[in-house]
């Protein structure tokens, strides 16, 4: 971390700055230029708070240069992570480090039959994990907010009768006992920085599934997984799921680089949603296998019975003929880019 | 709202879909055109649900006419909504409908001291409302997180010291029991879109301040305050904030033109954040000014004894006697405007 | 197209709309609403000017159905254009419907050492065209700006050695003379919208490699293609090269879902450039083989002899083993998704 | 600036580095950290080539701590500039320093009888510049064009009998020689990055006002000035009209924040041009105002006499009374604020 003192910075002041720094165990040292004078933070700056620093008078700027994340930080963690789901048959589903997970299943939970239906097929074409939305993150009030609790009990009787653990959304800390048997907890792209929900979540130890903000920077992705990870849960999932921007033909913007971006910052798995994404289904085969082409350690795909009586998402959901023919591809490409 | 069928739709089908909407009370009007047939909705659309309807295998595209949000709609509700905040005195603050608010403190409430002077400051510089973080949303798990429920007394401290009703973030519905004698609950705008927290808020009736989104649309902000109407608590100002952008010499971009556009759009007040907008405090005084150029309802400002020794947002903070300055600035410009 | 009208529009009004619209050769169909009436626009209405009739006082929105490209619409031209750009010994290379093209070279054409050592390896390692700055759009004008008419001659010289076809961006048509040999001609992200450039470019017959602009939606990419088609030249490859986000580890968001997005909205070929897109070396594999997976018709990538002593961009250069190996993998993935 | 070294640079890869940054008369000083060593660059850095220096192998990153123009820096120029243009009847219209400017006319030149309505118009409700397009970048090549070289003759007209000097846009070099009468240059936002367009201007004295890039930063707007500037030409105007974001109510989002910003950043006047910033007539006279409040050094307003036949951005028109009522509150404003 280094900070750019003003003009006129007095040599008391400097040294006030110096022993003030010092007490939280930072190194410095000064490099003093003609124009300006350079204060270079050593040691752990993760623990310096930027805005208290940049709110001193003598200072004009401060830029960070090693990252504030820790415990997510691959630098101190050079190993990939392997998250690690029991099975109901006692294995384990492993993602991360080579371990490749494929997460499917419909945008809600609507019945039985479809959960029951939709879990058969998707386990058929080799989805290892189950995912359908139970509490829904709506932006009008006025649309299905999803099955709640009952949508819960639909997927663990799926779990019972396929044997794949379940993933499904989380929308306040309050509903974290209706989560007991639920294998991964995810975190929805809205509330990656509900800090009081990641604080909560920190304090189990359950794998989750954080999702990537709509207009959220990798650092910050990264500063919340920090805030679960920072609360002793380290068994973090990340999400691209596209950001916004000015283009409208698709819903986001996949951002696929962020995938490679990641895996060098980051030890944690990097998972990719094409369906959220996009928005589109015909757009899901070509980004599943772009997502296995720079070595995502999943997909998440939305698959659905009857995608046309879907009860939300229907213009982004595969039938279960079509996700199997993306599963075939995509292994095919992970082949590929070995 | 408008579907546009796909071609080969037929008549029978067109039928199922006219039928299936008039169960939902939306009258139908079909104009068949040589390459394509649009179906014009008529009646209260913002209960259709747009994902469903486009889900439909027949259905091409479906575009919104009219906007989705009804209880904070100005088409429903032509005069300007009035919200009032009851003062110790028994007076109440008024926001909105010609009554402007201005609404300053620290960031964060620091100490008893801190916060008694600023608050007799702002209030002998003429606002009206006084602002203080007690729970803060900071990007990083190691930042100084607010002084919670002591903060939250201080500020009450200084209410009754200054008769100046106050306002403070709230980041988790939880903490609802600790806001009982908060005046106005103010919702960050990492929390815009936290669904679970603003049906809490609408079941109160307590002020709500909301902030606008990182990088929501106008639209979405509004969905939002319906999530809390929805439930019953019309006592909305809503805050403009900035959003985010590729831009970086500033903190975020304010939008100062959804103040207009959003005074077209909803009955609802709307104030104005310079001082998170930009994060730098020279630019404080120049946007508060425009802010009341373009007839917002308010300013929320942010005013710090000794800025320098600020445990967060020093950058963006003024002093006493700049406030002051800007409070006089800031009216002149509405009497200019009338 | 639709156009709906203000309430209150008079039956006279309507009739001269009517009219003025039949005389432009589109037919018009109305449905009367109990709030609004709704005039569909029938035929060829990307020739209407949508914001001229936004501009008539009856109109309340107007809302495009069919989109506003016309030669470069997939609708209008199903098969996949194929473009042809003939080599020095008399065969040519394709581009598109199902033929992969490999572009590489350096940023910038620096020595005639430089440019053929570049050629010489990129050429063994299956590139078909080289590619190398000689105009370079740089931000400062105190940067290198391109060795400018000695940089084409040095690029003619290695094409002459090689065999290999040449692309170079121009950046102002008064350098056309300069194009004669050039086989391909590149148009830059920032004069994508230079109409004056594309104009000039439609009247010639040469190929154009047509960048997307920093910040342009794939409607405005394929109308700036329509403004070369409409002068008679079809011969158009579009590259997406990443679009601006508030992301900074990369230097742009690669928009890749743009790749199949586009291959339905257009005949045209689709190209991807992951060095400019990402800004880093070390992702350029990984989103070349992306590139791939989603079926872009081709690949551009620097790569450079001596990256550390690049007059430019040397961050995103390959060495030529390191692109040897990128081909080897980006011809897997073509494999894979077949 | 700060270029960080890689760890385990060697000592002569050091001294490699530092005479090589001295022969750019670059002074160097060495910080020595536990974990990586910082190169402080010390004297004229704007013309060190920030992408050269970050593409050496030692290099792990480079940061900018002074801005990278020189011509258009404040710091090297700390009083106002102010543009003199001169007026027919041998006085001056001054922009900058205090001196406000009001542009006004139609987006399109239209016919004899409309630019004279609206040029006495406009200058009898304070306009001192007459606006009108002549050659118009459309995004359709079926929209509308421009009269071209009669719509400037058409101007020249307007400005004889009124005595308003003329504002127009170029978009291409070539058409220079039209322009010899022309006051004032305009460069609109699509061409910000038109480098050669810039280095044509640069050899002209005449007064250019240059718009922002639809998503360019203020730094690289300052860098195209600088493009001009190093021309010779520092009779410069920065015009400010909205950037692109993801917001739809609006067709760009107005950066009024750039006003301050961009006084505090160079000595070049800034104006507004409100009304390609919204597109919505009705929200011209707020943001006119604000501009006003936020100290910009002018506006640039559509007037048209009749706005619902206006050949192109009819929605965003003022009529001359409107206009009319605009000057009378954005002089109050200024007033408000001095």
């Amino acid at each position: 971390m280094i900070a750019v003192l003003k003009q006129g910075t007095s040599q008391e002041q400097i040294e006030h700055l110096t022993s003030w720094l010092e007490t939280q165990g930072i190194g410095v040292h000064i490099c003093e230029g003609h124009f300006q004078t350079i204060v270079g933070l050593l040691g752990d700056t993760s623990r310096v708070d930027e805005e208290l620093l940049s709110g001193l008078d003598m200072v004009e700027s401060v830029k960070r240069i090693s990252e504030p994340f820790k415990s997510a930080n691959r630098k101190f963690h050079p190993d990939d992570s392997i998250i690690e789901i029991p099975a109901p048959d006692g294995t384990c589903v492993k993602v991360g480090g080579g371990n490749f997970v494929a997460i499917a299943g419909p945008c809600s939970v609507e019945s039985e039959a479809q959960i029951l239906e939709v879990a058969r097929a998707v386990k058929a074409s080799g989805a290892n994990l189950l995912r359908g939305g139970a509490f829904k993150p709506r932006t009008s009030p006025y649309d299905f907010q999803g099955l709640k609790a009952d949508g819960i009990a639909l997927l663990l009787e799926a779990k019972k009768e396929t044997g794949l653990p379940i993933v499904t959304e989380i929308m306040s800390a309050d509903h974290l006992p209706l989560f007991e048997e639920v294998d991964v907890i995810q975190v929805g792209a809205r509330n990656m920085q509900n800090f009081e929900l990641l604080k909560e979540l920190g304090k189990t130890r359950k794998p989750i599934l954080l999702k990537r903000g709509l207009a959220n920077t990798m650092k910050e992705f990264l500063m919340s997984a920090e805030y679960i990870m920072a609360g002793g849960n380290e068994n973090i999932i990340l999400c691209e799921r596209g950001v916004r921007t000015f283009e409208t033909y698709t819903r986001n913007t996949l951002d696929l680089a962020a995938v490679p971006m990641l895996h060098e910052l980051t030890h944690l798995p990097i998972i990719v949603d094409p369906s959220h994404a996009t928005g589109i289904s015909r757009l899901v085969r070509p980004m599943a296998c772009a997502a296995a082409a720079c070595n995502a350690d999943g997909i998440m795909i939305e698959v659905h019975n009857d995608p046309k009586k879907a009860l939300c998402d229907g213009p982004q959901s595969l039938t279960p003929a079509q996700f199997d023919d993306v599963m075939k591809a995509v292994l095919r490409v992970r082949e590929a880019v070995l």
